[in-house]
């Protein structure tokens, strides 16, 4: 039998080139478009191929079922090895990707989820809970602009009708790609689960530096949008003095700057990585510039802080540029602190360390209903929603090798 | 009979309604669409109503004449008086605005002369040469992207198969909306002009600050346009460290602040006005950040000291964030001086000041061929390239009686 990283490889090479941009040699792999479609015809083969049938929630989340979908719930109550509610241990992620995304965000979490139960399997493991696969539908929120949707929907953490009427940018609906209204929550099917574990690529270089293959996560720092609308007055580039101008792209420059320097004072992330010009023209003083500014942060106070320090800055810039800021919260996400038993737990188990991470998954959407963990797997560059990110097959082997030990103690006691 | 300044305000609201945006105000008369064919053909009632009969040089350029177009031109030679080589003179403007551009840039040239002609005739003034009304096509380069279009076609400035084959946004080629392959340098239609006179809206406020209706131009600034590509590392907003990150917006916004500052030093003037982001997302740290600098200064080596001054404090701080410099310019234009002698002259006649401006003009253009100057009138905003341009009926009859007053210096002596 072939080593555990060459099975990853061979597994991984069946789904590697759906979806793949010969020009960037990155995924677009939008929620329902024809190459996630075709994962999640790869999905049902690789469950069939396991015996496990694969049920669906009527949201486009998908379910591969090793145990009875059907069954009754079992009924057991938290004792001190097994999840709370005995029921079905979940894993999985999902398929669909952002645009010109890397190959493991989302896919590397169903893959090593099949390979765990192989792994299991071939131990000679038998679950006293069934152990489920999940493909969680739209996580990137790339195609119809809301992030985690399949398990918002799920949950019921997303209004049915909203959710049914979100347009992509071709301006079909989520329920015209669904092919139906979608079923919204589902109180019975999450009270089979038991606990949920996703497997992630790591989205920095915090295994780089602690020279680990896999971590836990603690939590999901509070992160939030906010919209700095800056206006000035449209003007002629080449005649107009500097003395008698109302720039606002000097007020978005400096705004970006004042934003990177007080994040850094604080350990915090803050990145303006979208902006829009009016007219944008090579020779007009622009009328108006919007930055959005993308800030996350370990704590709340933190995080609000440094929006508060960064709006003060951009305002005493545009009062001296002669401009107008408005500043909209656009959204904001709390604090998401995963099961803090089941975290440590997992980190005695394998021996990772335990890391917070910046990202939003459907882990944690999902964290507020069940007991959640999450598992993070070496990303070489430390690069993520891009080609460059990755991860060495003898690591994704490890995070295999460590979803398994999980679902073993959470499954198998 | 009514005042000079209500005769302009009859004329202007004739044209006022023409290509007018509702929403901003603001114009949309490209180059041979509706609205500019409209005013091409007002132009030519005007000129019928005035016994002038119109001429085309199959570049797009509309000339009326106060005088025989087919006659054989004056020999006469230059005289203390006249100007060189004794042929028509030549004003007038263009119809062609930016997108959402103001009212005045371009036609307020065009109506003034008319009315220059009227005030000319009523005066019991007799030209000893042609006085002639010209309208130039694409002055804006707002629908084929080349400034002075119908300009450097007539001087040969341009290659013809260059013009033909320019496009429009929806793909429509030069050749195709003039309704043939244009005509090219004409030296003969040239050569039958002894001077051109220019009147335009200033763009800025100097004159406001002098209080002055009208300026004589002495030169267009020297300018460019300079692509500052900046490279990094496309990553994920929530997740990538402060410190991991190559963020070129960093870098950008340096460099648009570096820009203002270096300007002011100079007493010149530096805009980034348009920029490009990829992939311009909210939670990207971008791969890429293209701004565009438009650069003009008094002289040569102030301009080129300017450039070298940005570029360099852009190349410090790419070092700093990580990210790569790509430099390129697009564009030069060269100091334009307008006829000095003639300038002189203008500004004594007519008792103005006499200043430079940052603004490409067909003046600037023909300056290289013929004796050419420039009257400005004031612009109570100092806005140009916006719905807030704007001139007094009074400051505009008082161009109409300086031009008027020019014309009668060169044509009639």
């Amino acid at each position: 039998m072939s080593s555990l990283a060459g099975r990853f490889r061979e597994l991984w090479d069946e789904i590697a080139p759906v979806g793949r941009d010969a020009d960037s040699g990155g995924y677009l792999r939008y929620a329902l478009t024809a190459p996630e479609l075709r994962l999640r015809e790869w999905f049902r083969a690789q469950a069939d191929l396991r015996g496990m049938p694969v049920s669906e929630d009527g949201n486009g989340n998908l379910f591969a079922w090793w145990g009875d979908p059907g069954g009754t719930p079992p009924t057991g109550t938290r004792d001190s090895d097994g999840p709370t509610g005995g029921g079905a241990v979940l894993t999985g992620s999902h398929f669909d990707s952002v645009p010109h995304g890397g190959a493991y965000d989302g896919p590397l979490g169903i893959v090593s989820a099949f390979l765990a139960v192989d792994e299991l399997r071939a131990s000679g493991a038998v679950p006293v809970r069934p152990v489920v696969v999940a493909a969680f539908v739209e996580e990137e929120g790339a195609r119809f602009g809301v992030p985690c949707l399949g398990s918002r929907l799920l949950t019921g953490e997303i209004d049915v009708d909203r959710a049914a009427g979100l347009r992509d940018a071709a301006g079909v609906s989520f329920a015209e790609a669904l092919g139906d209204r979608p079923a919204g929550a589902d109180p019975a099917l999450l009270g089979r689960f038991a606990a949920f574990v996703e497997l992630h690529v790591e989205q920095g270089r915090v295994l780089v530096d602690a020279d680990a293959p896999v971590a836990v996560a603690s939590a999901i720092w509070p992160h939030g949008r906010w919209r700095f609308e800056l206006r000035g007055e449209g003007n002629h580039a080449g005649t107009t003095r500097m003395a008698d101008r109302r720039d606002p792209m000097l007020t978005y420059a400096f705004t970006v700057l004042a934003a990177n320097k007080e994040a850094r004072l604080r350990d915090a992330h803050a990145t303006v990585g979208r902006v829009a010009v009016e007219p944008n023209a090579t020779n007009a003083v622009p009328s108006k510039v919007t930055g959005w500014l993308d800030a996350r942060a370990a704590e709340a106070e933190t995080l609000h802080g440094l929006v508060e320090a960064v709006q003060a800055k951009a305002a005493e810039r545009a009062r001296r540029d002669g401009t107008e800021l408005t500043v909209t919260q656009e959204s904001a996400t709390p604090l998401v602190a995963f099961d803090r038993e089941l975290a440590d737990r997992l980190a005695g188990l394998l021996a990772a360390p335990v890391l917070p991470t910046g990202a939003g998954h459907d882990a944690g959407v999902l964290a507020a209903h069940l007991p959640t963990a999450m598992l993070f797997v070496r990303n070489p560059t430390g690069v993520s929603h891009s080609p460059a990110e990755s991860a060495t097959d003898a690591d994704c082997a490890a995070g295999v090798v460590a979803l398994a030990r999980v679902l073993e103690e959470l499954a198998c006691h």
